[in-house]
C-alpha cells in the first residue's frame, strides 16, 4: 500500500492526482493563475494538494515545466508561467506547509516514468517517451530507470533532423520540433497559405489556434498541404527515433501528447516505416501512450514515492 | 589486488594485456590468422592468453568486433575476420582451455569502459567515447555504467547527419561514418580527384591506403579538398555529438581512434564549436583518449573482472 500525491503544473492548468497503489483515486484541477507571479502559482499548488491529501499519503511530487536539477527541489525558469524567470525552491515551502516530503521533477520526464510504470511502457526496459504537443518533448527510461542527466536529458525536440532546414521556435534550424510540433506545423501552414498555397488548415482554423483535431479533418478531406506537413512531421519523428535507437538500442517508443492522440495510427505506422529504413536491424515497438493528461501528475507521484522510500 | 587478462581481437592483430590493479603489466600481440577460419583465430586467442596467464589472474575478457549479445559468450558475425559469418560461442571453449571465467564484450564498448575507468574518462558520470578510425564507432557510459543495450548501443557511426547526403559503406545515406570515417574520406577524395578536382591526398597516397597522417600533411600544405573533407568530418561529428548531448545530457566526450590521434586538436576544437552551436546551453568537455591501442584489451579485462566479482 502506497499513497502519494502528484501535481502537474502546466501553463494553463494545474492538475493533481491522488495515487493509491499505482491507481488514480482522485483528480483535482484548477486554472493556473496568470497574475500574481510565482507566489500565486505556489498558492494554487498548495490548495490543489490540500484537496487530495489523506493521512495515508507519504509523499508529494511536482511535475514542473522546464529543466529541473535533480534533487534540487527547485522549479523554473518556466517560460509558460508568468513571472517565473528563475529557479525557485518550492520543495521547501510546500513541504513545511503540507507536512510531507516534496520532490520536484521535470514534467515530461515524470510523464515518461508514469507510462513506464503504469501505462504503455510496462514491461519495457529501455524506452523513449515522445510527447508531440504544441512543442516536442521526451523522456528516457534506461535499464528500467528514468534518465535525468543533469536535468536536461530527453530534450529530443531540439535534435537536428534537417541541417539548414526549417527554423525552430527556439531559434535553431532544422530541429525536430520545427517539423513535428503543433505550433510549428501551424506556423508553416499559415506561411504557405499567405504565400498563395491555399490550405484547408487555415480556412478551417481562421484566426483561431489550429487544433490537432483540425489536422485530422484536413487530412481526411485530402488537403495537400496538410498531407505534406504531416508527412514531414512523421518523417522527422521517424528519423530522430531511428538515430536514438542506434545509439541507445531501445525496445519501445511510447507516443503521447495532443498531436499523437489525434493522429495516433497515422504516426505509429509512419514512424515504424521511417525508423526501420535507416539501418535495417531496428527491432522496436512503437505504441501510443495510455495515461493521457494524467501522465505528468501520476509520474510525479510515482517518483516522489520512490524517493520517499529511498528507491 | 585484481589481476585480469584482456584480449582485443581485431581484423589485423590480436592484442592482449595483463592488467594488475588497473595498470597494464604486460602486452602480447600477434597477427590475426587470415586463413583457417574461426578455429585458427580461437587458437591464436588461446595462445595470446596463455602467454599472459599468471596464477593471480581471476578472469579473461575478450573484446570482439561486431555486435555482442550481453552475457552470451558469443562473438560474431565479424566481417573483418575471415569466415566468421555467425555468432560462435568462445567463452565456453576458452574457459575450459584456460581454467578461468571468460567474458565477451563488444570491442568499442570495452574501449569506452577502459577510458572511463583508467583513461580520459575518469571522473565522468555520463560519457560518450567516439572512435574515429577506418569507420566510426562509439561507446556510452551512463550513470557510471557501460550502456550495452541488447548489444547494439553506441552504434553512433550510422546516425544520419545529412538526410539525402553521402552514401555510407553500409549502404545507408548521410550517415556520420560517411563523413568522418577514414575509409569514407579516402573514397570521397578519390572520387573527386578522378572527376578532376585534384588533391594532394590522392597525389601523396597514390594507390596505397590513405593514412590519417596523410590527412595532416595535406591540411598543413593547404590542400583545398583536404580542408573541405576534414571540415565536413568535424562538422558531422559535432552535429551528432550535439544531438546525443541533447537527448542524454552527457558531461564528457572522449575522442579516440587513428583519425582523432593524428588530428586531435583540430577535431577537439571543431567539435566544441560545432556542438555548442546547436542549442546554446551545451556544457560538455571534449577530450582526447589516453589509452591508444590498448583501450579495447584493457576494457575487456576491466569488464571481465567486474563480472567475476559480481559487480
Amino acid at each position: 500500500m502506497a499513497t502519494g500525491i502528484g501535481i502537474d503544473v502546466g501553463g494553463t492548468k494545474i492538475l493533481g492526482v491522488r495515487l493509491i497503489d499505482g491507481e488514480v483515486d482522485h483528480v483535482s484541477k484548477c486554472n493556473t493563475p496568470s497574475t500574481g507571479g510565482p507566489g500565486a502559482v505556489i498558492e494554487a499548488i498548495v490548495e490543489t494538494a490540500q484537496q487530495l491529501l489523506v493521512p495515508e499519503a507519504t509523499a508529494i511530487g511536482i511535475g514542473a515545466p522546464g529543466p529541473v536539477v535533480p534533487g534540487s527541489g527547485q522549479m523554473g525558469p518556466a517560460t509558460n508561467l508568468t513571472g517565473w524567470d528563475r529557479p525557485i525552491d518550492i520543495a521547501g515551502p510546500l513541504g513545511s506547509e503540507l507536512g510531507l516530503p516534496v520532490v520536484v521533477e521535470n514534467d515530461t520526464n515524470a510523464a515518461a516514468a508514469a507510462e513506464h510504470r503504469t501505462g504503455a511502457g510496462q514491461g519495457s526496459t529501455d524506452m523513449l517517451a515522445l510527447w508531440l504537443g504544441t512543442g516536442v518533448g521526451g523522456g528516457l527510461v534506461l535499464d528500467g530507470q528514468l534518465r535525468r542527466g543533469k536535468g536536461l536529458a530527453g530534450e529530443i525536440g531540439h535534435v537536428v533532423v534537417q541541417p539548414g532546414g526549417r527554423r525552430c521556435g527556439c531559434g535553431g534550424v532544422g530541429h525536430l520540433e520545427a517539423y513535428a510540433g503543433r505550433a510549428a506545423i501551424e506556423r508553416e501552414a499559415r506561411r504557405r497559405h499567405d504565400s498563395g498555397e491555399k490550405t484547408l488548415l487555415v480556412e478551417l482554423a481562421g484566426t483561431r489556434r489550429m487544433k490537432s483535431s483540425l489536422f485530422v479533418e484536413a487530412l481526411e478531406r485530402g488537403d495537400e498541404i496538410a498531407g505534406e506537413l504531416l508527412g514531414e512531421a512523421v518523417g522527422a519523428v521517424g528519423a530522430a527515433v531511428a538515430d536514438i535507437e542506434l545509439v541507445l538500442d531501445l525496445d519501445r517508443v511510447v507516443l503521447g501528447g495532443g498531436v499523437a492522440n489525434r493522429l495516433g495510427p497515422y504516426f505509429v505506422d509512419g514512424i515504424r516505416r521511417t525508423a526501420g529504413r535507416g539501418f535495417g536491424h531496428i527491432d522496436l515497438e512503437v505504441v501510443l501512450a495510455e495515461l493521457g493528461d494524467h501522465a505528468g501528475a501520476v509520474g510525479a507521484a510515482v517518483l516522489a514515492l520512490d524517493t520517499a522510500r529511498g528507491a
